[in-house]
This record gives structure tokens, sequence and C-alpha cells, in this order.
């Protein structure tokens, strides 16, 4: 078949089949629809898993090359530990149906069970779509809340509270809120509207990292006693940009997934907007984090570029449907702004975010679900501010506490030396890098 | 079920349900049609997005370590205006449908409009895939275009002029020759054929990156007096194999998703024999340039065969449909083989094309449009010569032109100064590997 | 559509449209079914071709970078040998249908062919699924097993005899074993379960490499003469932890896609499974063998945990339906536990085995294959045993005497001086990373 003038002349110039030539003239049957929908989920769920190595791999960039395997190690072992804990007791936590433990607040206890393999099953066993794709696919959000705080606190965390932190995140701390909402709770009783996440998954994971940065303290030499910054650049540039690319494709799985279903004409063209919407946020975020850069600073900065690709998918996040591709490209711009306006503002309160997670996964996460009622008219300013403000709560004064507990009991920030070392050294005894030569490498 | 014997032997084996065991006999509604169509356009899609990455890698691991940060900029920049501009202006100018400027030549003007979500809507609504589907889909391919050019121009073009140039080619240049033929202009009338874009994405790209090359000369030291090649090897093959296989896999969805349906049992099988066809092609073409190499120079070179694969991936896309697997394995090796002959004569015409572009994009997409007789008999040699002559002519003059305004009013080349210490540092202020030592590089 | 409790709950808060609203109450038609079918083998397949990425980086990062272009050219051209050779023999070899050599040993020899653009193709005319996707997925496994060969042998085999046994394996010995069971040949009869190759793909790339590096010998210095191994870490653990997640997100098509068929609410229903199972057996891996460095070598091992998670993987693919998540969980538990344990056993027998393929592959290939009657009431472990000593036997022995051959003939190892210098210097006459200078380089 030949590419062919736009889709609305296509039936005109012969290129489709008439109706008629169907066998049936219009309808999806239910069988149909339950295979189109878990098909979502499992592209979906793959894609944002993919998300994962995206995380790894700009961790990867911007951290120096002394804390480069200690960066690999932690974002290969919290997706590994979310996926023990959203099955050990995340999942019905999260999604607890009729069990709640307290309506609405708090989900039901139980290893994930999904329904052995049924070559008879009928649609009257069954839902919608299949119970192990919907896990398979919730699951990959919960691992990328985790994914949010490894960046963060890069350079100067220890491995072991991170890795404890990582299971009561992905074990409780995400599923519990996650349920207010997502799981039918008190927040979605409110009216609070959260499509695909920027408040359930990426502001979550900014505020546990704010705690965790906040109790860890900056990494030695960052702020002098002047107040001023001393650049610590990344690694890897090409690492950082495959990073971006990678979450930026991801999050086509993030977005259109979340629409959660794709067996009738109504859902699918959905879908499709929602891609649309998605690029052209990031799209528009880059562009203007370029822009931006280019006026504030005289030159453009490339790891701003691809923080402002990240804001305006972030931004996006939480309605990436009813927004024409105007307005989403206005939304994801001014995710791109807030960026670039953002990072010097936590340098001047000595935040030490190494990869610049709060900016966009925190900041833009909140831009994003106070933007929803621009273009859905079933949100209100009121449920939106409630839902950030409930979630954000919560999660700060958890993480806090849990990071406090952690900090008064095993510790959580490596010795001086390791830290000079580097964590790779000190920690796991390797090297990234054991062959490249070091240059100006900041000790 | 267990993997089993060819598909020929399955009903016979009992693994497949007869037909009596489905609901209906045959067929596929119209609404499903509409679902699967909208599918292919998604996926093929967010695979040719994923492109925008393997050129990025296979830019960055060819250059030298002091142009990398650049050339990550250049690409998630270049991907990211395509986004904006495909929306702004080109997708309207290349699929008028009715709304032709002047019809066959040159389409509408007006921002993509992208149906509300329709929860209502009905077959007599729409057309037979989602219109935001589409755009995604075709967005990309204009994206593609732009990232052929930057790898042709590294290192030595400054980073605004390639972006304006970029602006005007997603927004004008790469919309009105590709409406030509895909849009239903004259082109398409005349009898070209061009199923996924040798010529309406590669070798426009091969174009606008010549005509640069041209304006803007070698880079400093790549030849010496005596017409000799100083070889400038890039730093980072395993980027460059990564990214080439990031391609070889996007790949599949640029030329898969051409079929633009995939809702009936016809287009299925299609599709199918397209990625079969797509995946000899390359496999040909990097066998090709590997035996090539051995033997023209006694030793194999990763790089050409690396470019072999693509070569021979750019080679198949015009046809990708008609050809056996035999064919196709032909039409590929021979892209490699010419991959590897014409590497040379382009450094003896002193044509600096830092990453093979122009052999593998503009050599081969032409190599690809001329092979299409051969294996479809609705195309002719007279009709591909022509496509190839007048959007050759078309993409050239334009690209001349406005390389040479650029050149004229805000220069196009960075400073030998900025070019002897690498445009990141001169440009950016940054580096890209900024710990790893310097070894034996070329100033 | 919101994200909402549990599916089960769904069409009670009025989510789901009830089955009246569909057009039939139930039912895929057969032509549907056949598009389903064949868009899995699609995702499938290209979702195993990434794996081919993933062995690249994975290698890339774990060879010295003395060797790294080397194990790039070495991964692309096996890639792509495979993917001529199994069109040229392998695939009617390994699929005869009803035409074998000798029936249930040796299959057919011939092209692939498939059929041409049929637009007025029937159910009558086609089987369950396009040829065409079968082919392209079926290819991919092939491919698969050859990458697992490079990586064990890499840094001291030439690269010519090298592609020569890449030719043999994939076009003879993988078909050839591979028809036994899933062409439907002797081993299927005897009952043989190995639901996406455990066996048939994994443990037989494992024994090509056990025989190679057995013949090979290990590096000059790997150990020494009271025994002790000399660490030889890889160049860059970056690029090893991206290849582990490409390998990860490669393997939903490995195992997905080795269901054979989506076109019915069972068989969606088991994909969805299959993709569960898969993820919690690698996480469970990476988990265990971070637990087991942590308590055997008082620190965590990077790569141990990254093959760790590979093992997970392996274990699982021999059947990775019927288990529950708990019982998935357990069984790639133990693969990561088992590599902790192998690779030190390796060592003490000096096969030298550069990224661990072989206990990853290998090991974990067999205990996976074991495994399958513990949840799956249709295997038997004498069939188990069976089939993984037929297939070992005759991969090794064949596999022995290939690289016998070809070390009487043209020699298999590369020079002392080769090995010294490297072979992308010695061999290539390049270098992947020409700028960066060497540190700690074990010559």
């Amino acid at each position: 078949m030949k590419k062919f003038t736009r889709l609305a002349g296509l039936t005109a110039l012969g290129v489709l089949a008439p109706a008629a030539a169907y066998a049936q003239d219009a309808g999806v049957s239910q069988e149909t629809a339950y295979i189109f929908n878990t098909l979502l989920f499992l592209i979906g769920g793959f894609l944002v898993m993919w998300m994962a190595a995206g995380f790894a791999m700009l961790e990867a960039g911007l951290v120096r090359s002394k804390n480069v395997a200690m960066q690999c190690t932690k974002n290969i072992a919290l997706f590994s530990i979310a996926g023990l804990m959203y099955f050990l007791i995340g999942y019905n936590l999260m999604y607890p149906g009729d069990g709640w433990s307290i309506a609405g607040w708090l989900g039901a206890f139980g290893l994930t069970s999904l329904p052995q393999p049924a070559p008879d099953a009928t649609m009257e066993d069954i839902t919608y779509a299949s119970v192990g794709s919907d896990f398979f696919f919730q699951l990959m959000f919960c691992a990328t809340t985790a994914s949010i705080v490894s960046g963060t606190l890069a350079e100067r965390i220890k491995l072991w509270p991170f890795l404890i932190f990582t299971i009561v995140l992905t074990g409780l701390i995400y599923p519990i809120q996650g349920s207010w909402k997502w799981g039918a709770g008190w927040l979605d009783e409110a009216g609070f509207a959260d499509f695909a996440g920027s408040t359930i998954v990426h502001s979550v994971g900014g505020w546990a990292a704010l705690a965790g940065a906040i109790l860890l303290g900056a990494r030695h030499g960052k702020y002098d006693k002047e107040g001023r910054v001393n650049p610590m650049p990344g690694s890897s540039l090409p690492l950082a940009t495959l990073g971006t690319f990678i979450l930026w494709l991801g999050w086509f799985g993030f977005n259109g997934g979340s629409q959660l279903a794709m067996g009738s004409l109504a859902d699918a063209s959905d879908v499709s907007r929602i891609f649309a919407n998605t690029n052209i946020a990031a799209a528009a975020g880059a562009v203007a984090a370029l822009i931006m850069t280019q006026i504030m600073f005289g030159k453009i900065d490339l790891t701003m570029v691809l923080n402002g690709a990240l804001a305006g998918l972030v931004s996006i996040t939480a309605e990436p449907l009813t927004p024409s591709l105007f307005m989403s490209m206005i939304i994801g711009g001014i995710g791109g702004v807030l960026v670039v306006v953002t990072v010097p503002m936590l340098d001047k309160l000595k935040i030490d975010d190494v990869v610049g997670a709060i900016p966009v996964h925190l900041i833009c996460g909140i831009w994003g679900t106070l933007a929803v009622p621009l273009t859905n008219s079933d949100a209100s300013f009121g449920a939106q501010i409630t839902g950030i403000v409930a979630i954000g709560v919560f999660v700060l004064v958890v993480s806090f506490v849990l990071w406090a507990i952690l900090k008064a009991t095993m510790g959580i920030r490596a010795s001086d030396e390791a830290e000079r070392m580097g964590l790779d050294r000190a920690e796991l005894g390797m090297e990234a890098y054991p062959e490249f030569g070091k240059g100006s490498q900041i000790a």
C-alpha cells in the first residue's frame, strides 16, 4: 500500500475498502477487545520497563566516573526489588478491589496471584483485560517511582540504606498513596485527576528524593563557604543523552498505556492522541530549555535540554489526552522553562540534586497536575491541590522519618574517605572504567 | 503452546482450532481493522522515533570526543524541532488532501488539528485509522530526514545555523517534496514509486547534507596538500555499534509501518514479509561490506560493516514488499558494496562526510529507488529516474541556497580556534567526557 | 479512562461496557486471530532482535578496551551471518513439516520462500499466522544462540575462525537440534519440554562456547602458576548494564512470543502471564546474586548482579507459563545463586569465560529445563534429562570437532603479540576508544 494524502481522503481515493467489504459492518467483539486491551498493557508495560534502562543511563552519564558502577548497581537493584515487592505486597495494597483494610485509605495485604493458564476460559470468567498484563503494567510504574530517587542522592549515599528505602517505597509508600486515586480510594472520590502519574509517580519520587537530599546533605565541595556552586560535570554526556531518548520512548507506553484500553475505535483514537501529545510536550520542553539557556547563560546547556525534554514529558503526564497539540506544546514548554529556572533555586537552598530529578519530576509533576483543569472540565483546581498536598505531605513525612531512622541506625552517608575515593572503589571494590586515565576529575 | 513444525503443518497437527471454533468463520470488522491499522502506526511510529537515538549514538561514536556533546545537542534539538515544525506547518503541507495551494505541487498551510476525544465516535465519523496515529507516524519520518544531515556536517558547523537549517528542512523542504508523492501530488501521478522513503527520506537527507558539506568545506587536517586523507577516528566504536543496532531495529517500523495497514490477512502478511526482507537486506549489506573490506584493505573495517548494514536498510526501503528474500539479499548486498566503494570517492572529491551519511543515505537511496522496477511491475525506470532527479534537484538547490544565505549572514563554520578546541568547549562550554585523559587525539 | 481499582471490579464500576455494547457478544474471527498471531511474532521478533544489541553491549562492556571494537565486529557480523544462513538453510532444516530428510532427525534442505504479496488471499490459502512473521521470529532465536558464543571466547580468538564457526552453528548445528523438538522431531515425540529454549537456545550456545573455550585455552595471565585468578575487569560497566537491560527487555519477546499465538482470550492471558513470570524471575535472579555476593565476598559485585538477572531469565525460559509468580521467583532466584557459585568453579577448572556466558546460559539453561516438571505435569524428569543430554552431547561433540578442525587448519587463537596488543589494533587496525588514555590496563 502506498503512502497517500491525508487519511480523510483515503476512502475517496479508493485505498480503503468500503465498509461492505468487511465481514461485519461494524463493531469489535468482546473477546477481540479483551485481546487489544491486554496487548496495550503488554506493549505499554515493556516500554515503561525500558525506562529503567533510561534512568540507569541518564544517571550513569551524569555522575562522575568514580560513582558510575554504583549508580548502575542501584538502578538494576531497585528495578529488581520493585519487581519482587510489588508482587509480595504492592499490587494488592494498591488495587484492593472490595478488600480494603481501611476503606479508601489502606488496601489489602497478600501476594499477587495470577489465574492459572485457562484454555477453556470464557468471557464470563474474566474481566476486560488479562490480570497478568495489568500486574505487569502497573508494576513498571512502581519501579519508575523508585528510579527517580536514585539520581538525586547519587555520589554520597550508601548502598544498603538506599536499598532498604527502596523496599519500603515500592512495597508500602508508593502503593498506599497510589491506591487513594488509582485504587479508587478517597482521592478518587474527591475528584483528583492524574491520568498517568505526574503526581502519583513523578512527584512521589521527587518528594522521596527531596527528603533524602535534605537529610543526606550536599556532596563535599559542591557548595563553598561563600555559597558558590562548584559544578561537578557528569562523566558521559552521550550516555545521558541515550538515557533521555530511552525515557522519551518509554513514555509513550507510560502515557499511552494509561488509557488502559484499546479495544474500541474511541480508545484506539485516544491512545493515538496521547502519543502525539506526549511527543510534542517533550519536544517543546527541550526547545524551551534550549532557548532559555541560550538567553540566560549565552550558550546552550545540553544537560538542561535533556532535562527540558523530560520536564515536558512529566508535565503532560497528568493529562495527555484532553489537550490539543497546541496546548500540549504549551504545557510541555512551560515544563522546560521551569526546569531551567528551578535548578539554580535548589542550588541556592544548597539542596544537592545530582541529576536534576527534583526540578524535573517534583516541580513539573506539580505543574502538570495543576494544568489538568485547563483542558479537562471534569477536573477542578481544588481537587488537584488536595491531591498534590495530600500525597506530598504523606510521602515527604514518611520518607523523612524513614531516612531519619536509617540515618540514626545504620547511617546513610558514605564516609568522607569513601566519597572522595568514589563509591565504586570504596563500596563495590570495582571501577566503571578501569582503563581510562583520569583527566580533570574533581576530588 | 509448543513450538511446532512449520506453520503449514499446524492445522493438521491439531494445534490450530479449526475454523468452526471461531465465532465468525472469517472476516475482520471495520472497527477491528481500524484498531489494527492505528496500532501499526503507533508501533511503527515509536520504532522510528527510536531511530533518533540511533543516529545520536552513531554520530556520538563516530566524532572525536571534543565534539560529542555538540553532536548529542544537535540530535536532541533536531528531533525536538521536527516535532514542533511538523505540527506547525509540515503535516498539512505534506498531506493537503483536497486543500492544495497549488495542486500537486504545494500543499495546505495550517496547524495540525487532531480530533477531540470522541467516546461516541462511530465508523461514519472516521477514516481507516486514527489521525493522531498517522500524524505521529509521519512526523517520525520528517525527523529522520533531519537526523541524516547532522552527521555529515559534524565537527565544524556552528550550532545555530544548523538549527535554522533544520527548521526549514522539517517545516518546508521535506514536506513539500514529500507531498509530491505521499501527499498524492504530481510525482505520484507520474508513477514514481517509493514505498518507505529511499528517496523521499534518505536521499533528501543526503542531498541536504551534500549541499552543506560542499559549502562548509572539510575539517582542517582531513585532507593534506598532496590529497592524502588523514583519518580522524571516532571516539567510541561501541556507541556507533549501538546506534547501528538501534537503527536496524527502528527500521522494522520504518518499512513495516509504511504498509499503512494491518487490518486484513493480506496486510498483516505483507507487513511480515517486509520485516523479513528488511532484515535480510541489512544482514547482506553488513556481510558484503565485511567481505569487501577484507578483500580491499586486507582487514575488516568495523565502521564500514556498520555502514554496510545501514546501506542494506536504505537500499531495501524503496521497495521492501515485492522482492523475494533472495532478491532482498541481493539488493541489500549491493548497497553494502556501494558504501565501501563510495566512501573513498567522496574523499577524492574532498567532500568531508564525517559519518558516511552521503554514501549510505544518498547513494544507496538512489540505488534502492532504481531497484524498484526489478521486482515491482507497477514501477518503471523512467518514473523512478524522474522522481530521483526532481527531488534531488529541488532539495540540492534549495538546500544550497539556504546554506549559502546562512553562510553569508551569520556564518556556518566554526572558527579555526573553535574547531581545534572542539565545539563542545568552544560553543557549549562543556565536555562530553570531562574525566577521560586524552590519548592519541588529533588536533 | 482512569486507572481504577483492580480489574475484577471494573465492570461493576461502570468503566467497562457491558457485553451488550459489543456488536458481537463473543468470539474472535479467524482472520482477526491470524492478525493477532502474526503481530505477536512481529513484536516478539523485534524484541528478540534487540537482544543482539544487548549481547553486543554486554560484551563490549565486559572486555578490556583493547578488544572492544573486535567484540562489536563479532556481534554485528554474527547477527548478519545468522540472518543469511537461516534463510539459506536453517529454517527449512529446522521446520521441515512433511519434508524430513531423515524423519525426526534431519530436516529439509532448501531456501526459505515467503508467499508473494497476496491481496486476494483467503483463509483457505493460509495457516494460523503469516509465514513471514514466523520466519522472522524463529530467525532471531538462531541469532541469539550465536550471540552467546562470542562472549566466552573474547579477547583471544581470531575473527575469521569465529565467523566460520558461526556459519556452521547458525546454518546446521542450531537448526538440526532445534528440529528435534520445535520441528516436531524425535525429542518432541519423546516428551521433551522446552517452551522458549533454555536448552535449545541457551545451553546450545553454552555448549558451543564451552567446546571453544577448552580448545582455545585461557587468556595469557588469567591464571598464574599457583592457580590464582587474575581479574581482568571489563572496560565499561555502564555498557554492560545497558546490555543487561536490553536483554531483559528483549526476553519478553523471547518468552512471550514463544506462546506462538495471541488470537484468543486464553492465548492473550497466557502471554501476559509469561511476561509477568519472566520479569519476576529476572528480578529474583538479580536480588539473589546481590545477596549472595554480599554474603560471600562482603560486597556487592555489579557484574554478578547483571549475570544474576540474566540467569533468572534463562532459568524461566524452559517453562515461563505454568509456574505461579512465587514459583517463578524461586526458579529465577536459584538461577542467580547458581551463577555466583559456578563462576569460581569454572575458574578452578581454568576455563576462561570472559563474560560468564557458560554459567548463565549453560548451567542455568540446564537448571531451567530440569525445573519444568516442577510446575508442568505434562513434563517428566526422564524426558527432560533425555533432551538435555542428547542436545548437549550432539552440540558439544560437533562443536569440539569443528573447533578442532579450525584449530588444525587456520588456527583459532590470536598470536601472543596480538593478544597483548589487543585484537582491535592487531586484527582490525583500529581502536574502540582511540582518545582515552590508558589507566590500569592489564597487558
